[in-house]
């Protein structure tokens, strides 16, 4: 079992970066992609997702999910973080909030009348550093 | 039920981008995310891939997979194609040149004595085009 104290020191930078790539699993066992944006907040990886998102609705019904972030100067570059999620709800857009401080926009600005933001935290399972470039 | 033929014209520059992100599903269910590279090859996107590797080994279990090509240049731009693997030999290694002429490097000087190389096609079965920039 990992954690995110074990995350590597050499890749603490990535903990900065602007976008990752999350997989979660679709009903049908089929993996699903999508470029999201971030936060290293209080020591853990968050999202804020909207719940009328598919991938949001496939953390739900299955927390089993993976998330890399890409060196995007040397693609050869990136951590895998493996683990669950564990979702939470933000209904007051705090976290929210936190996410439009590093990113200067406002992650619900297209959320529709009776969507719901929640608050995902990645508890790891496995850590991942890869650099084929080494 | 999607085809390589219904790609969309407007992201086919991202056919002959250098890398891609792989997801396959381990055992237990937890996608898995890799950085690979890949080949437009013959109107198919195709992987040069060693048996050796727990990728590899879960598509040979499990044939679901996803395969996202992110626009570097805009990470806002993406697209998921979502399928089955089909897995052939590669033994004479003729697909790892055709990567070679891609990549001008060797996809197989790491290969150990023993692995195999395999040429992995991905079926579609969903082509996800995503701009949030636009």
């Amino acid at each position: 079992m990992a954690r995110m104290a074990t995350f590597p020191d050499d890749y603490r930078d990535l903990l900065d970066a602007q976008f990752a790539t999350l997989a979660t699993v679709e009903p049908d066992g089929t993996p699903q992609l999508s470029e999201i944006w971030f936060l290293h907040d209080d020591g853990e990886l968050r999202l804020s997702l909207n719940t009328a998102r598919r991938k949001t609705q496939n953390l739900m019904q299955r927390d089993q999910c993976s998330l890399m972030i890409l060196d995007i100067e040397n693609p050869f570059r990136y951590v895998e973080v493996r683990g669950r999620a564990r979702i939470e709800p933000d209904d007051d857009h705090a976290f929210a909030g936190k996410l439009h401080g590093k990113y200067n926009a406002d992650v619900a600005a297209y959320d529709q009348p009776g969507d719901k933001r929640v608050v995902v935290t990645i508890e790891p399972t496995r850590i991942r550093p890869v650099d084929m470039s080494a």
